[in-house]
Order: C-alpha cells, then structure tokens, then sequence
C-alpha cells in the first residue's frame, strides 16, 4: 500500500476539517509568533551574526521548534496556499541558510566560538535529533513542492552527518532518535543510498551501550539498553522510543529486513496492549517520561504526552503500510480524536503536554505570558519551557489529509472516515477518486461516491472499526455486514456508485484488562472512536471522586454527550487507617445522572475536576 | 509527657531486641564501612589536608551520613558499650574538629579556596541539612554521656549559624528542612535562647518564596510555597515537609506558640488520612519523591522512602508527646514495623530506599559493591549514591528503646509493646520500674510486672491500638474491656503486681478509603501491627497479577504465615482495546491458597513479585 499525497486526499468538512482550519488560522501563528518572542528563532539570528556565546536563549533542543513549525506551515501550505506563509517560509529558510556552517553542520547550542563542542554531549545534546527535524522540515517541503531552499540546506546537513557517523568514523548515535526516520525519508526523495545506509547504521548501533547511564536509572530511557532487534517492548522515554521505532521500519522496509520488522511490530504490539492508556497515550510515568511496566497504567498519573501520541501514530501508520493490517489504523483513529484533537485549546492558543486520564483537583490558570515546565495540573499552557508539543501537533494537523487513505494496484483503502476527497492513481489504468460524506464522529453514517473511475474492477476497502459493534455496508456493492478488519469492495465501479458504511457509535460501555490495577472496578465510556469522560463543570455539586455509575441501566447519547445514571455519595468518616477502613464498602448515596462530554474538549471552561474511568457498582 | 532516656527504657528481647542486634553487628559496620570504601569520610581528610579541590568525591549532602551513623553510633554506645565503638567515635570526632573551620563552619563541599562559595546554592546545597544532623550527632553524645568533643563542635557550627543567619544578617533559609528540630534539641541541652530563637526565625521565613522556582515545577517542593502557620496539608518532597514540621512542633512547643502547633497538627492529621499508604510510609511520587494529590496512592509506584517513614515517625512522636493522643504511637508502630523493619534486608547488608506495595516483574540483583541509584526495582542495595536511608536506619533502631514509654507526674505510659525494662522517675516520689514480656507482634499477650514501685497510688497506662477488635486487660487492675487510645490503671501498685494485655491480632481483612482509586475493589491483611503480603517465592505457580481472593472465606494465621483463599486466572485473550475490553468480568479460575508474609520480610528470598492489595470477588 501507498501513501496519498496531500493533493490526492483532502478534509472538506466535519471534524477533522474544523481541527485543519484552527491549525491554519490559530495554532500555527500562535507557534510562529512563540518562537519569536521567546527568542528561539533569535537564536538563529544570534548564529548569522556570531553572538550566539552571549545571546542563545532556551534550552538545547529549541532549533527543531522552528523545523517542526516549518514542517507544519509547508504542509499547510500545500493545503491551503497563500503569499504569507509562503513568504515566512522563504524568510526562514534563508535565515537558516545564512546560519549553516560550511560543512553542513547547524545548530544554535553546539560547536560556535565559546560555546560548548559539537557532538560533546550525544546522550542529552539532542544535536543528531534537531538534524532530523531539519531534514523532515526540507522532506515536507520537497514532496509538497513548496521548496524555496531547504531541500540544499537538508542535503548539506545530512551528508554532514554521514560524514561525521559512517562507518568507521565517529561510532555515536544521539541520545533522542528522530535523524534515523529523517534519513529514511531523505533517501527516498533524494534517492542518496548513503542516507539509508546511515540510518541503518544508527539503528544497529543502538543497544549497545554507547551512551552513557542517565539519571533515570539506566540506558533503557534511550533504548541503548538491548540491541532494536533483541527488544520485546517498548521502554524507557515514550518518544524516544517510538521516533526510533519509527525509523527502525523504516529502514527494515527500505532494506528488505523481515527480521528488523518483525522486531519493531512485536514490540509495538505488546506495547498496544499493555502499555497504552485508552485514550491511545503512552507514557505512565512523570519520571523520565517513561513507560512504566506492563499493565502499569494509572489514570491520575498519565503522562501520556502530546508528542509520544504523535510518535504513536507515526509508528502505526508505518505498521499499517507495511503490513496491511487494518487494526494499526484503529489506534491512529483512537491516537488522533483522543490525543491530538485534545491538545490545543479550542482557541488553539494553548497546549497539553501531558493527557491525564483523571484530575482530582482544580488546576490554577496559567500565567499569561509565562511559559510552563511541563503543566502537569490538569491545564493546557501556551507555551512551554520545552516545546515540543504545540509545534508537533501543528505539523500533524496540517498533514492529517495523507492518514485517510492508501492505495495499490487494486483500488484505493479508506483508514480514516472524514468528509473528504480521495484520489489514487492505479498503475497503468488510471485515476480513481471519492468522495466522503460524514458526520463522523458524530454519527457512524459514512456515504463514499465514486466520482471519478476506471474500466474493468477495481477494488475500493474500508476499514471496520474493531469497536463498531454491527457494522453494515449498502448501496452499489449491495448489502454486507462486515467483521472488524476491511471490508472489500471489488466491481466494476461507476461514476455515480454510493456506498453507505453504517458503524455502531452507540454509547458503549469499556473495562480494562484484569490486570491493570490502576482502574480495576471502573468502566470507561466510549462513542465510536470517542473517548468520553465526566467534567466537574457539567455536574458541580457532584464529587466526581465519590461517585458509582450504574452500569445496568445504561449510557445514552443525546446531541453528543452521554447520560449515565450514577449514585453520589458523601465522604465516609474516618480515621487513618485503622479504624475505618475495616468498615463495610460505602453506602450508594442519592441518584445522578452523570453527564459525559467527548475527552478531546475538556478543560475548555475553567479549572476543573474530571475522569475518564468510573467506578462501577 | 516526657521522653526517657536509654537508660530507662530498653529492649531486652523479641523482635526489636533482634533489628538491635543486627543493627549493631551488622548494618552499623556496614555503613561505617561503607563511608569509607565510598570516600565519604575521606572526604572530610581531604578538608583538613586542603586537597577537596582536587579530591572531593560525591554528592553534596556527603556529610550528613557521617553524622548520622554517628548519632547512631553514640545511641548505641549508650545502649551496649565497646571500647571499639567509642575509640570509632572519638577517631571521628578527632577528624572532624581538625576539618571545622575557625567561625565553625564545617562542609566538605562549599567554602574552600578552589570550591563553591558557602551559602551560594541555599535551594541544593544542604549545607544547613549537613549542619543540622552535625548537631543532632552531638545531640546524642551528650544525652547519652558518651560525649568525647562533639559537643563543641556543634555549639561552634550553631553559633555559626545564628551570626551567619541571624535577624538582619543573611535572610535565608535551607532547601532541606533538618537545622531547625536540630537547633531546638540543641537549645534543650544547653539552654541557649539564641539557638531557639533562630529555629524560630528560619521556621517563619518559610513560604515567603526565599527559595528559587525548582525543576520540579515550583517551590513547593522544599515547602516555600505557603507559610507553615497556612499551610494545610503536607507537599513536595516528603523527607522535607516531614523534617520542617518536626522542627516546627520543637519550636511551637518551647515557645508556647498554641496556633503553631495547631498548624503543624492540622497538616499532619490531614496528610495521615489522604496521602498516607497502609504501612505508614509517605511520598506516592517518585518524580521529586513527593506527595502526591489527597488520595493518590499508587500501590506499584508508592515511592515511600525509608527516610520519610522515619521522619513520620518523628512528626507523630513530637504530636504524642505534645497532645498526649495515642493515635499517634499507632503510627509510629505502624511505620516501625513495616517500613522501617523492611529497610535491612535479613543479613544487614542491603536496603531499601523506596517501598513499594506491588512489584509486578522479579527484580535484578544488583552488581556488588556498585552503589545504586535508588533502586526501584524491589531489591535492596547496598549503598547508594544518595544513601540516606541505611544511616538513618541505623539511628533510628539503635534509639528505638526512647519509643517505648514516657512518664509523667502521675506515673508511666506505655506505647510500643516489645520485651522490655521500662523505668520513670516520678517528681518527688522516687522510681517506679516494669518489666514487659511477649512475643508480640507474633502474639497479641503482653505482660507487665511492676518491679519497682512508690507508695501512694500512680497510674500505669496502657495504649490500646486502634486496629484492635476487642482488648481486655485482667490482673492486679482486675479485668477491663479496654476502648482504643489509652487505658489508665491507677492504684497503689507493689512490686510483683502483674497486668496482662490481649490485643487482638488475628488477621483482619482492611479497605482503602473510596477515593483511593489504585486499590479499589481491593483487600490486604494485617495481623496486629504488620501488614502482609504475597510473594511469587512461596506461590511460585500462581501470578500475583492474575488472581481474586474470597473475602467471605476469611484468612488464617500459622506460625506467622496468613493463608487465603482465592482463583487464580489465567490471562485475558485479547486485543488493544476494542475487542475484548467490552467482554464480561474475567472468569474465575482455579482455587489456590495465597500464603502471605509480613511486610517487612519481603524481598529477602531471591528476585519476587510482591502485592498487598489482593483484588477480592
């Protein structure tokens, strides 16, 4: 299967479009203008004139804020073209041409006069990562042609680190992989095997303890621990780990190399299914931004961090390529309504860094102005002293059009149900295009015409939800009800023909596995690939912390939120711990209905309490 | 209420007498040992030969230790003489006043040509946590008149600090919490307001924001956020917020200051019932080993440092003696018996920093002789790079005896039951004297004879421990059904009148309060003050994640072994999320007997799993 490019699949409505247009006219110029103020792109600046020894502010990793948003504005700029962006991407573009050193080598913190050497510190210097953000900024801006630059900025940059890594001359990898990914995509635009060759050298070398310990406790937090192919699961740093990933198919796909996928898919899956929260983030541990172990899971406590979400879904949709298997485009789906549609505010002027499923207390505005650590009470901040997450998030909004859709030589495979336009070109026949009518999330009624085809059959898919309880297909191919998986749908196809998928987004009822301690006794609500959850705001006079659902009577959804009967009880009296905690389980207290709103919206009306996980009766 | 000193109250056997005598054979020369393979003591060599520049091994806070084990030393000198331990103390003591400087400053890490300036990092340095144990060793020596110069070096080093820290001098306070209880112990034994008078001022300077912002989000974590007298409930990193408010009941309670011991009390009964675990440790983030929200109690990540038990134990010793309310000798039984008694593993040799209730995967043992980190992994370690706990251990068992009574004008009160001779001496009316014999906590019978007496009427009182059904005392009192808290017996007593105690130490089923979301629709066990646990070494068949207890069918105890009846399952088939979370609850399973053993001895047979909370139907 194949990628569509971004002017073969294209968001038209609903959802998803709402999410690309704040992107466009909110979330990427709030980014732009970020990094102005906080001097992060004058630290670029500061490099052109030399005076990055008594100038360079923030910390090590701040260039790959300007490669992701730039990333992010090329692929809007493809979308949705226009003279300014255009122009802020020359503007900078230049900037960065004037500040790269002659051998290709560019970054604001290492290797100038007075600053510290470069390739001094590989286990937290971030240089290699920030390269491959560079080389994914130029990759973005050579497939949507929108290039002005960068792709001869990119090219010096990355022979530079070939030069620097091969074989034989400096035996380091970075402490945070991206540059293998990055590496990757260069080869295949450019067709340079020695970027290939260099990624895959970085990925063999990891495991092999070249970095050092870390605070953290040992070199499993940047997966230098056990060699990529010897891995069972993910572990240590959740990015970290799953950039690498991400570069390890990669290049398993580029070489040829059953094995080195088949490594990473294994360690992916078992990471699905025992180290991923509901809400599709990894991440259980605030230390070291870290999976914890299998089944360590605690909803108060997710870290689940915007940017490991994003990394999530990078993998996935490389699992999915690679291997056809529909269910990695569930957890994209999952990954983006749950994740990525929850981080920005809904002005898009204010981020999550982290996804907590469960906040027990009221988080504090932030102060306006004044970047965050991490904010980790429960509020979204506008910026933060380490970034990453706006900036992630506006490139994958911008380019969410190309997770809608593959194709083969068959016909086309729809992953991803969003009003839209699909185009795909059949090897030797021709064009094939649809179009998609939805309401989708809101309603599992999904109508796909073909308004463009070619002679004889060709086949057109479509992925049914592992959720979707009774899924059914009507129309031109006539009536099917379809299993979980893809459905395929082989004719002769007109201009004209219509199907309707019909996906079962009633309110449904979820537990964990027995074994994540964490939310034993809970049920988790869900519609369609809806995450849902209870906010204080909805219910002020309930303790969210002291309630019981009912789950024999049953959610129901009504103009998108859920009612769920619940008892609200009081808190029992007592005391620490020997006396009370002897007593019988606590009285069901009076009647609620609960009211439940999509997760992806909370924290949009105030400090508030809220929780994903219910305590069941 | 008054403390007693060693001399009037010793263990004589049981299981104290056992921790004492491993205490002194073992974990003392282990970490004097220790102290000088690791160069800690060296280092203070380094200071009075003028070679720290180049010679200076560690972290900061290095010193501490060497005063720590030296309280504990000088506890147990006391306790049972040797001539090698006092020629150890006097070798120490010698070192130390050579490494003193002039105005009696003394630090191996700041304030020598070549280092850190003194007082240039108040937020990390611990120069005044150093200080503070220095002056808590002496403290020692002097209680307990094994004093062989120390003294003197600890009125130079407070005197020190008064001028350097006085009203109107340097406005500052230390980023950890210890000089103030230090310097009111300090002005107990000399009289001098002076010493006093700073602990009160460095108590009211906190919570004005004297300290910078921290990487672990904001000043509460050293306790700058709030001042003491507003605060609410304890934060940030445990060990501090509990040694702040130990020194903040000595300086409320010699100053009289009503309000501020109200506080202190306030904040302390609130953290006991919201962020307290089961076996009395605190501390439920490993992320700056802090407390967590009200309720927040992960069993798998309960951080609970040994030094935060300890410094529980502390706070609750100095509310026992202020408030006279026995609740408080619960609590420090508690966490006597299962965090401090867990810390040394059997042989002495290792321990453990963090005290988790749930370890889900065997750990690794550690490499020999290599200090750990922190060790997470539910393994003991034999040092640390921060090691803390092994010290603090070893003053804390060698002082055990001052727990275990105090005396008033009315006559003895008894709180800790261990074989024992406990002696008082009322105002006026001479010595009284009892002598304690059981097998407690194996058995709940404790017998008091009285072996000294005075004419008149005196009361000897009896703490009845909360977690204890029904308690009844017969003998020379005659026969009483005694309530929780205390019972007061008052007569004429005669040498060779006896009293017997029966506490109730079957093993009773406990709950977490609802809001204790980690453990919900769990149960764990307890047998008078020891928590129990299950072990994967004596059910090696059975996983511990993977199993439901029969509550209605009641455990059993045999020889200190808890046996409980359950089905163990096997593990769910399914797939992340969609598939099978919708499923009914897990079936069943097998019926086994779960064999639980106390706390305390965990992680003494080889790498285990572990749980306290066991999942019931």
């Amino acid at each position: 299967m194949q990628p569509l490019a971004l002017d073969q699949a294209a968001v038209t409505g609903g959802f998803w479009a709402h999410m690309q247009q704040l992107n466009r006219d909110a979330v990427i110029p709030h980014c732009d203008e970020s990094l102005e103020k906080v001097g992060w792109i004058g630290n670029v600046r500061a490099a052109v004139e030399g005076t990055l020894a008594t100038e360079r502010v923030g910390r090590l990793f701040t260039d790959s804020e300007i490669y992701k948003l730039m990333e992010g504005m090329a692929w809007e700029q493809a979308r949705t073209p226009s003279p300014q962006l255009q122009e802020r991407l020359r503007e900078l573009t230049t900037l960065l041409a004037a500040a790269q050193q002659e051998d290709g080598y560019l970054n604001t913190f290492y290797g100038y006069e007075g600053g510290p050497a470069r390739y001094s510190d590989l286990e937290w210097g971030h240089e290699l990562y920030c390269a491959g953000h560079l080389l994914q900024a130029a990759v973005a801006m050579l497939r949507t042609g929108v290039d002005d630059g960068m792709a001869t900025i990119a090219r010096a940059a990355a022979d530079h680190v070939c030069a620097e890594f091969a074989d034989g001359a400096r035996e380091g990898i970075c402490g945070h992989p991206e540059i293998e990914t990055a590496l990757v995509e260069m080869f295949r635009l450019t067709g340079e095997d020695r970027y290939l060759e260099q990624a895959r050298l970085f990925v063999e070398r990891r495991g092999h303890r070249l970095l050092g310990d870390t605070m953290y406790g040992g070199r499993d937090y940047y997966q230098d621990n056990v060699p990529v192919r010897k891995a069972e699961v993910l572990v240590g740093h959740a990015v970290r780990a799953l950039y690498l990933t991400a570069g390890v198919i990669d290049v398993a796909v580029e070489t040829g190399d059953e094995e080195l996928l088949a490594a990473a898919k294994r360690q992916y899956e078992r990471t699905l299914q025992r180290r991923t929260y509901l809400h599709g983030g990894m991440g259980s541990y605030h230390h070291g931004e870290a999976y914890g172990a299998d089944f360590e899971l605690p909803a108060d406590r997710a870290y689940a961090e915007t940017c490991a979400g994003i990394a999530s879904i990078m993998v996935a949709w490389r699992l999915l390529l690679a291997t056809g298997e529909e269910h990695y485009a569930d957890v994209i789906e999952r990954t983006l309504h749950n994740v990525v549609a929850a981080c920005p505010s809904e002005d898009g002027q204010a981020f999550f860094y982290v996804n907590t499923l469960h906040r027990r207390t009221p988080g504090i505005e932030p102060e306006p102005g004044v970047p965050s650590l991490r904010r980790t009470d429960g509020r979204r901040a506008s910026w933060f002293t380490t970034s990453c997450c706006p900036t992630n998030v506006a490139r994958t909004l911008a380019s969410l059009g190309g997770y809608l859709a593959t194709s083969d030589e068959d016909g086309l495979q729809v992953h991803l149900y969003a009003t839209a336009t699909l185009r795909a070109e059949l090897p030797g026949r021709g064009t094939v295009a649809v179009q998609v009518h939805t309401d989708y999330p809101r309603d599992g009624l999904v109508r796909l015409q073909v308004t463009q085809s070619v002679p004889g059959p060709w086949t057109l898919s479509l992925r049914v939800p592992g959720w979707s309880g009774t899924t059914s297909i009507t129309g031109a191919a006539g009536d099917i009800d379809a299993e979980p998986g893809r459905a395929q749908l082989t004719r002769d196809w007109a201009v004209g023909d219509e199907v309707v998928l019909h996906l079962d987004c009633a309110p449904r009822l979820v537990r964990a596995d027995p074994r994540v301690d964490a939310v034993r006794g809970c049920v988790a609500i869900e519609c369609g690939p809806l995450l849902y959850c209870a906010e204080s705001v909805d219910q002020p006079d309930v303790d969210l912390d002291l309630i019981t659902v009912d789950a024999a009577a049953g959610p129901s959804l009504e103009e998108g939120v859920v009612r769920l009967p619940a008892w609200s009880t009081s808190a029992p009296e007592h005391s620490w711990p020997d006396a009370s905690l002897q007593s019988k389980e606590h009285a069901p207290g009076r009647a609620v209905d609960l009211l439940l709103t999509p997760y992806h919206r909370w924290a949009n009306r105030g400090p508030s309490t809220m929780r994903v996980w219910l305590p069941h009766a």
